[in-house]
């Protein structure tokens, strides 16, 4: 899948959060950004843990949707987070995922993730989806 | 901290999400139960895996702060979690969480959430919080 | 499958490692035994982080196979460790190892590791096997 | 630390394992080489899991010396880590450590494995180390 694609397959299955994701590249890495809003902060105005969660299991779903079509059915089994650096405040996040492996029922891969304009990861996720038989 | 302290607590500093969540026990384990609502739900009625995350993390959160006082500063600095079974629909999930070690720096433990109701659980998750020095 | 069999498929598939390891108890946890010898050892007198990690990948193995038998190509995709304490110095370690989901493709358990007759634990391990099929 | 300093490193402090690995590169990323022997192989010739990890964990722990200096104290607090694909029978190992946060008390990157000459990693780590106060 495209691009454009991604895009419009999160704004039919995913209504609820689609609006929160735009995809920013669909290449050999696939970067997501995260539009943070009232709803995602923490008191201090830093993004939630759940919302940097959700922001790296999207982006590692994408990037394996973009290798194997629009299966919605494929689910997470595992992702192990690390926590980094506290968000900057009043930044979107940026999220890169990498596919390690691709295999016939397993999926896996991890996700780097910045503030806007940062050097610095905030966090760094390793994940694994299971991926349905056809 | 006893159990209506950690309640009060939440409801104090985590305005956002204590509605949320009700502390059920605060012995040796800590139950935490997540008040299904529709902000929770991903398509086919299910509870996202954010929402677990966030329970997970909170159910930690309070056990540690059960140990050594109301310390907001304390933060998940790694979490890796097992999505094991989709959830019941139109359940609560409640959480249990131990506490493996609570160490000077660091504390360490797990959680397992259940659909309300069912003998088996839906996630396991491991955590690691960073204490701020005192 | 029962204790004497487990042990006895240890000597058989296994025969580098089999003397190292003693099945204790299979029910409905498995406990296993590593008897520490030199190589296990850093300096110090301690168990090496690799020892414990191949004590907890062998006990949850050896609790897949008790429950689905003897299938030697079960492999595991991923572990998350957590070292907790330093185990004591020339004592054997004790692992326990739980199965959380047992399903058609993916077995998902825990394993908590101790110096034998100590209270607490000294690493945490959450484990995922892959089941070939059949 | 320098690539001769680290490996003298090694040598001293880690007498019974240093023979097995040798430092190729110690600049932003460090390669590390596991000399594979009869003692790292499974039934079918390939590396065993605790091998696997044993090479993660030396590899991020000479990546944080590099930048620290000889601290023997230093401890894995955790290690997730994703087993990918076989390794190749007969090849040896590299590793490449990658710092993602180097804190005053956590320091935390992963590790990627390739069986030698291969383009498909074999195992992805994710790992945490605790510095002790100086």
């Amino acid at each position: 899948m495209k691009l454009e694609e991604l895009q419009a397959f999160l704004r039919q299955e995913f209504p609820q959060v689609a609006e929160e994701f735009r995809v920013e590249e669909a290449g050999e890495e696939l970067a997501l950004r995260l539009i943070v809003a009232e709803r995602h902060l923490r008191p201090g105005g830093t993004v939630s843990g759940p919302a940097m969660f959700g922001l790296a299991d999207v982006a590692f779903y994408l990037a394996l949707l973009q290798r194997i079509g629009p299966v919605a059915l494929a689910v997470t089994t595992n992702c192990s987070i690390d926590f980094l650096r506290k968000p900057a405040a009043g930044c979107d996040l940026i999220a890169r995922a990498r596919m390690l492996k691709l295999g016939r029922v397993l999926a896996v891969g991890d996700v780097l993730i910045w503030s806007e304009g940062m050097d610095q990861p905030v966090a760094h996720a390793s994940l694994t989806y299971s991926i349905p038989p056809r």
